[in-house]
């Protein structure tokens, strides 16, 4: 991708953990709500590529689109205990805003950070905690039917939806990557289903590398690490895009310090922390 | 269903059609958001079972679902041209208020008129036009991801996932019907695609009469009528719902009129029109 990447909530988690690993491999285009701290912009990225707006502006979305190759579209409330008000403004109507604009400019390809709570209610009470865990083998592919945790998987829901109207319609590439739980350095502690469906900030970056670089038309994916505990199948993700994941949440124990074999690994974030 | 059963939308195609054959059969409450005619209302009904209101006046579903036993969803734009400003507000943000008040008012069960342009993008340009003729076994059956054909589509795809949600976390039973091509009397004229998915005015009737009798959790069913030519099944409406469609639009010519050896069989509206 030689054109500008647009990144939608460049400010956010999922966002600087993209930064962190690809800041230098991409003529990036920030957006965010909130002015970026200097912390938050990666080294060579200046002032003047950081854009300052909201994605329901539809208007300046149309504006910004402008020579984009490529968008990374994260911005929205990412609560899952958000309100319907603030789930219908900031992340349907802003997910339709950018993906129109996206449409309207011919932007090559764009992926969309759905969510695990697109999908969590497949968590009944008879499948929990099982499922959690590595002798259980239910999987989710991708291809089951939205089952939304709270609103916010509502939200994001619709914005796949939104995604399969603008690739069939307009022909935009558009990849929906279902995120599971992303935390720096080790998987969340003490907290099975986090651990189940851990992403490492070093495996999210690659994962979005990937859908930069990827050919596919609409896709729906799960991002997690290649956890020996996930009920998230990520076959898809490695035929499609090429995701060669290289951390897994077993290399922890649970309350989230490396098991004593893997501490050769440096694991996510170790290092860099 | 003794309880009264609210009717968003009244006034449109799919509530008068509703309302023909199952006019005496329910304790109706009938909504709409312009005041209903006389000539609209059916036999027994009075002014003061007729609600003006919007649906999306939070507020207002709130006070009307009070005592509510069941609930038939049809108020929104049905323009499948419509804008998104108009789709966001009417169909996405109108069917969340109806359902959360229905969900919150322990209301039984809610029948959400979806729409087949929420899977209209499955007839791609390969599959055009065989699969509406009765020689090609294509089948949809409701266990499909959404495909929409416009925005319209989108917004109805995710008024079946706020379905979803209200049903798995607070128990109302909700079936979506995705509507077919609803015409009186005859099939749409010279219209192979409205033909194929045509639900005639009883059919239609008889079909939200089973959702309102039958028992279910979550569902998506297609409501069309028994025609040779469908590339929707309707199998699950049978076996979920009891649904026995009578028309089939194998009965009339292309161009609309019964075909001689039907002629005994009055298809539908022939005799009230």
């Amino acid at each position: 991708m030689d054109d500008p990447v647009l990144l939608t909530g460049a400010g956010g988690r999922v966002g600087q953990a993209i930064l962190r690993d690809l800041g230098s491999r991409y003529d990036w285009r920030l957006l965010d709500r909130e002015p970026l701290s200097r912390s938050k912009l990666p080294e060579g990225v200046t002032s003047d590529d950081v854009i300052v707006a909201d994605v329901t502006d539809e208007d300046r979305m149309h504006e910004v689109m402008e020579g984009v190759g490529a968008v990374i579209h994260l911005a929205g409330d990412p609560r899952p205990e958000a309100t319907w008000e603030s789930v219908l403004r900031n992340n349907i109507d802003g997910t339709h805003s950018v993906m129109w604009a996206a449409a309207k400019a011919d932007v090559e390809k764009l992926a969309f950070a759905s969510s695990n709570h697109a999908v969590g209610a497949y968590e009944t009470d008879d499948r929990k905690p099982d499922l959690y865990r590595e002798s259980d083998d239910y999987r989710l592919d991708g291809s089951e039917s939205p089952r939304p945790s709270n609103l916010y998987g509502v939200s994001k829901a619709t914005g796949e939806t939104l995604g399969r109207y603008y690739h069939d319609h307009y022909g935009l590439s558009v990849v929906c990557v279902r995120i599971g739980n992303l935390t720096k350095g080790h998987p969340p502690r003490d907290y099975e289903r986090g651990q189940a469906m851990w992403l490492s900030y070093r495996d999210c970056a690659h994962l979005f590398d990937c859908t930069l670089t990827a050919d596919y038309g609409y896709e729906i994916v799960y991002g997690i690490s290649d956890n020996d505990r996930k009920y998230y199948s990520i076959e898809r993700a490695r035929e499609v895009l090429g995701y060669e994941p290289q951390d897994n949440s077993a290399m922890f124990s649970l309350d989230g310090t490396p098991k004593e074999e893997y501490a050769d690994q440096t694991p996510d974030g170790a290092s860099s922390d």
